[in-house]
């Protein structure tokens, strides 16, 4: 086999077999194959496209360039929940409670990311103790004792995918459905999950900027999961403005609590409701999307999910007195309070400039080696739809550093649109993709 | 400027800029852009194309990689032909001796070019004696005096064209109609040439298989010549079977010569006048097609043709021996009549399989290391629409070596198809593009 002759076909727009897709994603890893053949192959496949055989065959490929994870010391079906990634995002934390509370085991292991926010890990971390430290037998034993565990990657999963998206990265050739979803699912599918539920984001503040866009890559993602014989369910979610009314690490921390006490904002409560409710299908706890909804519901009036997560807390080491007085966790030198300056309906919170301003308060990293700050970030008091007279505030800024905080304060008032026409409330859920089919919210 | 956005815009199917052009050609010429963004961008271009300014953009951008020929020290206009290659191509030889007999400066620069015969340097070097090493001075000189002289490409000219098509060469981005007219045109262009006569060979033999593809590539090289002001026409010209009888290098001097002298294979003699005439047009010699065909007729009658052409190789050390008995240039060990094994009309000489049938008896190279052997060759008797007995002599095949011969000899007979229906003699001459339009013939 030769790397020219791939390149050819898949120029011509034929079909790859499973052979050749092994071949250039193995050589290529291998470092055999140049990166100016894979980059015109990656441009090739972005005009050319893969159909559903040729991105399963990719994933598989991918996901055999690394370790897997072995789960098989935890009891019952695990189920995983995956997020695209969106501002504001702390469904991760506070779905874990609620669906282990539901006697699903929650076994996450997650990264720490770049971005304007810190990931799953580094929001914890903004509790004093909290460690993701866990070899694979005591994350185990979590789980089977407690039914949630968060754990860092330590394998090597899917290598080929980070070499692929690097190379991607610098040669134009990202967005491409099939070689999205394929690089999400080598990892999820490397991880060791049974089932998986996606959280396909849409909006200013999402990868995916247009909701049909979002709904061919959950559609990809679904049915390379049914390809490879692991239920797999997908739904689509607004990111056109921040989830919840919090941006940050412990202040995200703090909302997700929040919830679980029954006091959470109702965008992120919805969201919550429907994942978990997947999660519990799936994993053949409930037999309907209603039923499993109630259970949610249930484990947050009963307080069984609050006490699960402080379980947690507790169990990786955090300082609970943080969970009790969760507004610990967003102590800063300052807080700003950024006022209306004039009467009229929140028209725009455009999440990708309000992650740009959290980045800027110090609560993200765009490379490794930065810091994050875990208490710095955003508080929304209001969101789109809303009604709001001069002088009111909007959103408060829980700040560190002066200078910071100015930078931000650009990002915020471009970010903010206020007008006197009337402002419907975003739509929250517009729909799920499972393996029967597509429907639209 | 950055080449990730270069490589954005064009993968969304914008068009570059000049400055844009410039800037990937010069960094990758100068080794700042790698391989695989450059491989990347090839690859969008495939799939996007270039539009005329972006072409013609290109192409000068390629000449300024390099050096630029100075023929001003040679009077009057100076019209360059150049083909896209072709199997028993010998024109070049042919037109110098009767465009330089009608007073039309002929300063031709050729390279020695891998393949399955040598170029017009390794023909002409069948004669002993013959060099094509002149200094410019020399060479210039020359053509001044005897209007027609060879020289061999010392300067570095578009030393991007050579990299890029390395590079297009295993990435599977050769086949695009501008990147394949820049990369002729650049070369055609920094060689100093006044006008340019293009001839775009189509068919199986040739690069362009299609017609239509021909025409398109034609019309591409003669608006970048005339976008950057030099005059260009582009004649297509079949190469289904091979050109004129012979496919060699000392045997394709002889049919040259044969042609001077009045003797030449019909349809040579109609690609030389064709062309020919076209190169008086642009040099303003005459005012019509056919009074070009007309002028280079007169010079083979009246031998001033054949006259000029002794001049030219006895001005550069070729032993005029072999120009009064040709047949001296492909004497070999052997002689192999290839017989007809039944009656029939001539179907196919296929001239791509008769290449490498050239190519395996030694007359071509496929690295430069490569020792060519000017004496072997093929000689058809008969070609396409012929009709032929069973036992009468198809070509003769002038060896060296057994071996060889009987490895060619299976390609010469896949090449060729006898069968019984009537088979009318090939067009040669399928059609002109020119600045005012494109005529099919």
């Amino acid at each position: 086999m030769e790397m020219i002759d791939i390149l050819y076909k898949k120029r011509n727009g034929e079909a790859l077999t499973k052979e050749e897709i092994n071949y250039f994603v193995q050589g290529y890893n291998e470092e055999r194959i140049p990166d100016y053949q894979m980059s015109a192959l990656l441009m090739a496949i972005y005009f050319k496209g893969m159909n559903k055989t040729e991105t399963v065959n990719l994933t598989n490929a991918i996901i055999d360039s690394g370790d897997r994870i072995d789960l098989s010391m935890i009891e019952g079906l695990k189920v995983d929940k995956h997020s695209t990634g969106g501002v504001g995002d702390k469904t991760t934390i506070a779905l874990g409670a609620l669906v282990a509370a539901n006697n699903v085991p929650v076994a996450k292991l997650s990264g720490r990311g770049l971005g304007h926010t810190g990931g799953t890990i580094d929001k914890l971390e903004a509790i004093p103790g909290f460690s993701a430290d866990l070899s694979i037998e005591k994350f185990s034993e979590q789980v089977n004792k407690i039914k949630f565990s968060l754990g860092g990657q330590t394998k090597d999963l899917a290598p080929a995918d980070k070499k692929l998206y690097a190379l991607r990265d610098v040669t134009a050739t990202i967005d491409n459905i099939s070689l999205i979803a394929s690089s999400v699912m080598s990892k999820k599918l490397a991880s060791g999950a049974d089932r998986i539920v996606l959280d396909v984001k849409t909006g200013s503040g999402a990868f995916m900027k247009d909701i049909d866009q979002a709904f061919t890559l959950g559609r990809a993602m679904v049915d390379i999961g049914n390809g490879v014989g692991k239920d797999t369910v997908a739904i689509v979610t607004d990111m056109e403005q921040p989830l919840g009314n919090t941006i940050g690490n412990g202040i995200e921390v703090r909302e997700a609590i929040e919830l679980l006490k029954g006091q959470g904002s109702k965008d992120l409560l919805e969201i919550c409701r429907y994942l978990g409710s997947y999660m519990l299908l799936l994993a053949e706890k409930v037999s309907s999307l209603k039923e499993g909804m109630e259970k949610i519901q249930e484990v947050i009036d009963n307080g069984k999910a609050f006490k699960v997560f402080k379980d947690f807390v507790k169990s990786q080491g955090g300082d609970i007195k943080y969970i009790d007085q969760p507004e610990l966790l967003h102590q800063t030198k300052g807080v700003y309070e950024y006022k209306a300056t004039k009467d009229g309906y929140i028209h725009q919170i455009d999440a990708e400039l309000i992650g740009k301003c959290a980045l800027t308060l110090g609560a993200g990293r765009l490379d490794k080696s930065t810091e994050i700050d875990h208490r710095v970030g955003l508080d929304f008091l209001k969101k789109i739809g809303s009604f709001i007279s001069k002088g009111e505030t909007i959103v408060k800024v829980y700040y560190n550093d002066n200078n910071k905080l100015n930078d931000s304060l650009g990002l915020l008032e471009k970010s903010l649109e206020i007008s006197d026409g009337f402002r419907t409330v975003p739509k929250i859920i517009h729909g799920v993709v499972t393996k029967e089919g597509e429907k639209r919210l």
